[in-house]
């Protein structure tokens, strides 16, 4: 199976998409959680994947934008 | 398991987006997935549970946009 990085930052639009999404995967999918307002040096990294706002989740270099909880460029 | 609802219109992120988040959810899960455009009468369905853009999945009440492929009022 996949791996997959949830990219996130602490806000509420950001749990509450992952409260909702992560129970829904498959349990095989090992799932990596980031919060990029504590592990800023991992923003470049979000942004190259292709993240453009948080909640973000990234799988298989497909980049799925959650709702909408903080444009990446404001975590800067 | 829960039951959701996967509303999109046909369109480019709409096709994408389902091709990447469908195949990673819990096999357990029935998804229905509704074309809004080929299924108008079921849009004020996805406008009462909260959705405002497609592609979005529905489920258990919370509503997940997924990137964003059109406005909700522009399907009608």
């Amino acid at each position: 199976m996949s791996k997959a990085t949830y990219y996130h930052a602490g806000c509420p639009v950001c749990v509450e998409a992952e409260r909702a999404l992560l129970p829904l995967l498959d349990s095989t999918l090992k799932v990596e959680v980031v919060h990029l307002g504590e592990q800023s040096p991992r923003i470049a990294e979000a942004k190259a994947a292709g993240v453009r706002s948080v909640p973000a989740l990234v799988v298989d270099g497909q980049v799925l934008h959650l709702n909408f909880g903080a444009a990446i460029g404001d975590l800067q």
